[in-house]
């Protein structure tokens, strides 16, 4: 049975993380709330008053009765089912510490636009917005990026990979938070791959899988947009 | 071996969602950081170049040579083996779920003194964290708790327990957050073991634990304060 991956159309947003380990593994997966009356669909599950696991929030997973939501939880499920978690039990521990250093990394650029509240509009924080801004690109960018840099040299099974020897869900994320890190801020990552050589190695090489790279020239991917969470405000981008 | 706990002395912080599981599973620990010299045991993890899986930040947990870092990971790790997690295995899943919500619901606790930046101090974000603060009570709160609500009604196995029929690491964390959140907002707290019943209940079950009574009364229970995440700023707090 096809998986069924519920998340907000019209954005790559967190759903986005998902969809990559999905394609890679050519796995069968039904996009929810991209299809008629997906939507629909998704809020009668979020709303339920008797689903016995109701989730918080997209992105959510449903894989026959069972519904897993977050991001790094989801990804924790299927990464065994498709290959893309280490084989070694402990490490799969790792990974998952890695992958939720992602998800706090995303939530971080989340709030440079949103630093105040998610219920006021970005036009109604933008001051708030920039001072989140500047600091997220002289401190946080380095401090993630710097960290995974770190956490590559320091792989003893080798440098291309974040965890392990073999590719995982989380260098495919890897390369999508350096995307969106270099869509939202163009400036601020004009000399990203020269300063972290070691996340765009593996953004190069994720890049390059036969799967992802079919999968970027399809439809199915969406482009960068101001309803994501990686948005391209020039007013909130800045020399690193 | 004694489990390794890694977290900053003196605030209960992240740490302490680990420390409830460990002593309400009366499990044999070592808090590092609070003996001597812990923190330079601490920092030497953080900063080692030839660890081969550092961690981003504390918390962390050593068993053995393992490091597992992130506390809904740490949890994931420790539930099955301190007999704290629901024992089919795709509830599991649900619990990590449940689990990420209330670290998700926690960042944003910290995000309510600490909007802009965490480099800066709080008097110098003072007004983004009163505007930060209302929003969290009147629309967050609401959200996070409601939802937790829910999450209990719905539970097939009984509303006494997040998630299956017995007590699991996320009722632990439950009663933390509820603690944190009256002792941060007095005010906008006062009615709120009236409001959300069900959430009261599991606060009140764990607090009558025998470990955990146990531990609150000891001197390993450290007090909330202004270092931690949940910080009483009067200016901070209104009525819901």
């Amino acid at each position: 049975m096809a998986y069924e991956l519920y998340y907000w159309d019209g954005l790559p947003g967190r759903g986005e993380f998902v969809r990559l380990a999905l394609e890679e593994a050519g796995a069968q997966y039904i996009d929810v709330a991209r299809q008629s009356p997906g939507m629909a669909a998704m809020m009668s599950v979020l709303k339920s008053r008797t689903e016995p696991h109701i989730p918080f929030a997209p992105p959510f997973l449903k894989d026959g009765d069972l519904i897993v939501s977050h991001v790094a939880n989801i990804l924790l499920y299927l990464g065994p089912k498709l290959g893309l978690a280490p084989k070694d039990e402990s490490l799969r521990f790792v990974a998952n510490g890695l992958q939720l250093t992602i998800t706090d990394f995303v939530a971080e650029v989340h709030d440079t636009h949103h630093p105040l509240s998610t219920n006021l509009y970005y036009e109604d924080q933008k001051a708030a917005a920039k001072q989140r801004s500047a600091d997220f690109i002289a401190h946080r960018i380095p401090k993630f990026l710097g960290y995974f840099e770190r956490v590559l040299k320091q792989n003893p099974k080798g440098s291309d990979h974040t965890v392990g020897g073999g590719l995982t869900y989380v260098d495919l994320s890897l390369f999508q938070v350096f995307e969106g890190l270099r869509y939202a801020f163009p400036r601020a990552t004009k000399k990203l791959a020269e300063d972290y050589p070691g996340v765009a190695g593996v953004h190069a090489m994720v890049k390059e899988r036969p799967n992802v790279t079919r999968y970027l020239a399809s439809d199915r991917r969406l482009d960068f947009n101001e309803s994501c969470i990686f948005r391209r405000y020039p007013e909130l981008d800045q020399d690193a």
